[in-house]
């Protein structure tokens, strides 16, 4: 079984937790050992992770210095690729002695075309006021936009992801049943020009990333561990109703109708809707904690075609 | 042909620079450039890489802002490996297009008994007064040392390397005509303990790695690219002598009589010596700028066995 399983934010960081690395270690170990006891000696495996608040911690912390020596998103993206893919690796070959774990920093493509760089929708880093704003856009460049919670924040574009560049090493290594640790953050993105790959400062969401590299290696199953049990139609309401097994056809009406919200479960849903309508394999959507159902199926918000 | 080219902190940053994103891509086009010119194309090649400065940089941040959310030395490694090992990736891709480039983020393996650890020498990061290190010293554990151009700074081990761990997939990926990006800043530190593997908070000399590793891929060539034009006996003194070519009992004789200043041309000779001695290899230390000739061993300090 060809496995890709999408780590949510609380692999690495738990709410409540102030961010310390002994926190970090904990958080990752756990879901490690779930994971590592979860899967089968004949699986192959591919695990991404986002990256959004350790982005956030950088892009704080070169601001909060000296912004002249600060850098770009890319550049943080392939950091916290750096960061958090070592403490996975790391956490693998202790938890998963009889394989090989390897990261592979990864470049996403995005199309230099796409609306999102006309109309940047995405909110990172600190939050500043309209003085330090307008300094900061005249200064960069930098687009902002007023944050609902108060302040202005920096945006930047969040371009739908339509290629992996080091798609051949990851499929090459998970035919070697190496644990492949990939497109951590959504990758780090990049547009074509002519023949030449040039970075670009956006965000690419990580479940639309995870999506697009499941469908790529075609993997059996896509599994998004996250901080909730599934998906639910009408969530927090009094009408709430948990999605238990459902077919993509219908997921996808729910979808255009709107039923779940940008910037949380939306895209997560889209992507396993995405992957389920390109492979015929089965998306899975669940609780981190429950990883051990959620990988076999059994918890969870099963999406099959 | 194997080669393992090890670049100096030079190839990202230039004395003068402010380190700006523009600066680094600028320095790194540069050297990729005259890299992807200069190899042939039946040579398998192995690129390393330094951190210090770029290691300083975020610890630098990351104390400056908040130390209580500032995070290990061994992430920040991890860190700059994704930084530099993308920027590197990235350039490769653009330069060198008949091949695939591929960064592995890279553990090294060190001895829990280094005497290192009892009396660490290697400093890091910010300077600060005697009163914050003794505060940081009390709250961290960290140890301090009055740096020699003044004020604190803290000292972390600098322990010899003893292995790599992710040597199987650096080996494979040679084998397989990948250009191969690795063990950047001497590599992240781990010690083992009974089974498994530790990070510490250490620093491992990025040549002293970088010779491990063209040991033990056999490397044909093992070539250090830095600011000068290679070695000398007597460096910046009136009697100062080039060694142009020379036999490695000779280089290891003149080491032996503390010919070459510790923290500047003494690792990168040590190293040269480990590698030529271990393998019958051949190493060069000589100057970026000039890596077309030095790869070739037309310039630079070549050391025969």
């Amino acid at each position: 079984m060809k496995l890709l399983i999408a780590l949510g934010g609380n692999a690495i960081l738990r709410k409540g937790d102030k961010g310390s690395v002994d926190d970090q270690w904990k958080n990752i170990n756990n879901a490690v050992e779930i994971i590592a006891k979860s899967i089968e000696s004949e699986d192959n495996m591919v695990i991404t992770h986002g990256n959004g608040p350790q982005v956030g911690y950088l892009l704080e912390m070169m601001h909060s210095m000296n912004s002249e020596r600060a850098l770009t998103i890319d550049i943080a993206d392939a950091m916290t690729q750096g960061w958090i893919g070592y403490m996975l690796q790391q956490s693998f070959s202790n938890y998963l002695r009889d394989r090989k774990t390897i990261s592979v920093l990864t470049r996403t493509l995005v199309l230099d075309n796409d609306k999102e760089f006309s109309n940047p929708t995405k909110y990172v880093g600190s939050y500043f006021t309209r003085d330090q704003a307008e300094r900061l856009s005249k200064e960069f460049g930098w687009v902002f936009k007023e944050d609902p919670r108060g302040g202005y924040r920096r945006v930047v574009p969040s371009p739908m992801p339509v290629d992996i560049l080091e798609i051949d090493i990851i499929k090459k290594l998970l035919d070697e049943k190496y644990v492949v640790i990939a497109a951590g953050g959504g990758g780090i993105p990049v547009i074509k020009h002519k023949d030449n790959y040039i970075p670009v400062e956006a965000v690419i969401d990580k479940d639309l990333a995870s999506s697009l590299l499941a469908t790529k290696i075609k993997a059996d199953k896509f599994i998004i561990l996250t901080d909730v049990k599934g998906v639910a139609i009408n969530y927090g309401k009094k009408d709430e109703i948990w999605l238990e097994k459902v077919s993509v056809s219908e997921l996808h009406d729910l979808y255009k109708k709107g039923m779940f919200p940008e910037g949380s479960m939306g895209p997560k849903v889209l992507a396993s809707i995405k992957f389920v309508e390109s492979t015929n394999g089965i998306a899975i959507i669940g609780d981190l904690d429950d990883a051990s159902n959620v990988i076999k199926g059994l918890s969870g918000t099963v999406i099959v075609p």
